[in-house]
């Protein structure tokens, strides 16, 4: 069955907007997909899909999937930028649960990516969307890292949230619970121990932490690790942009 | 000599504002340098600074640099935050000279990246930061991609516009040119001939032409490479960030 709704003072609508800040996201223990390529990953992916938003034309323009879907809601294009907070909205969105964050059990193998602090949305989603494209099985955010699910992540993510495993956990309990399991876990610091990323070796057990854009990792954390390692720079930039960094390390261990 | 401008009506400041657009930079050839770090850079370069803006407070801190500037401007935060178009400037910025940009010569060796229609100013900005830390000696836009000077492609630039050459080119033209001087020029896109860019040797001599974020690059480039190269991805992303997928093949013929 279609509902319609037509203002944006609908509460369905207000609900909807609370989805953009994590506070509204935990509330409610879900989140908002933008766009048909997101809707279609979920639906491969068996996540509960709690809500199906679209305007009439993009509704129309998919039947099968509507179909497949309990509660759906044709809107207007105005309501679909309220809740999208975009300009040029896709004119479909969906409500779907919010994955349990916490990690439950320590990882005893794999590839995973640590991130400590880092700040920018894009950075994240970007780390996300390339540990995936790399193979890796998850990425870990421990606290001051940004919520995996505000809108800004999301679009760089690009729909690998049902990929690979997202999680939060504190780092400096994580690390040595990883290391007594038997994975390495590489600090990312040029500092006169560090060893270069060529010398790693190929490996399918590994963890890489990245730092805060500015100001790199925490001490307390380069301390706990296995070892840490740098990219040589022959030119005359004086660093990389952390999901770039990211990139070129997850990689190198392929 | 100081001159305070307390207005935002002031005439001087309408014109540092058209700085933010393509074709008020490319009328006074000459572009806004945001902070510090980025008119110390320019400073140590040799770039001529034709004035230098600040507020009372950071003029003060950095009486050094003020001396070697002629034409010195105290304003207010309120004009920092016109000019810059940042809700919390830094409180000081450069006027420099718009470099010449059109690609006088032909490269006849060296390593470069090449720019077809790239859109977003992040990318952009950071393919240049990672283009300097890798060693290369420029980065050429074709058509299509975005002013190298936009303030948003300058913040993830960081300063590397002082270290490596920009230039803007004829792409169709460019390529061939760079392969007759010896230069092999790879494409990149994923096709039944392109190779792994594991395959690539290590050499001094290279080109890599990044292409569209949604469309990748255009056919009758991809028919003039040398070769076409991909990152072979173990995961299930469909695609890289083209700038992580440009720094993972920049560092890998380190």
């Amino acid at each position: 069955m279609v509902e319609i709704i037509t203002s944006t003072q609908n509460q369905r609508v207000k609900q909807w907007k609370k989805l953009q800040t994590k506070k509204g996201r935990q509330q409610s223990q879900s989140y908002l997909l933008d766009g048909w390529h997101l809707v279609q990953e979920a639906l491969q992916s068996q996540v509960q899909i709690t809500a199906l938003i679209g305007t009439k034309a993009e509704l129309a323009l998919h039947n099968d999937i509507v179909a497949r879907v309990n509660q759906v809601y044709q809107v207007t294009g105005g309501i679909m930028q309220e809740i999208t907070a975009t300009v040029t909205p896709q004119g479909i969105a969906a409500v779907v649960e919010l994955p349990l964050l916490q990690l439950k059990t320590i990882p005893k193998s794999g590839k995973w990516l640590l991130l400590d602090r880092v700040q920018d949305p894009g950075n994240v989603g970007t780390m996300v969307r390339t540990a995936d494209a790399a193979g890796f099985d998850g990425v870990v955010a421990g606290k001051g890292t940004v919520d995996f699910f505000s809108p800004k992540v999301m679009r760089s993510m690009q729909g690998s949230q049902f990929h690979i495993s997202l999680a939060t956990a504190e780092l400096s309990d994580l690390i040595p619970a990883m290391q007594a399991n038997g994975i390495p876990v590489y600090g990312t610091e040029l500092n006169p121990q560090a060893i270069s990323y060529h010398e790693l070796p190929q490996s399918d057990q590994v963890a890489f932490v990245m730092g805060n854009e500015g100001q790199g990792m925490a001490d307390n954390l380069l301390q706990l690790t296995t070892k840490n390692v740098y990219i040589p720079m022959p030119g005359q930039a004086e660093s990389l942009n952390v999901a770039v960094s990211a990139g070129i390390l997850m990689f190198s261990v392929n």
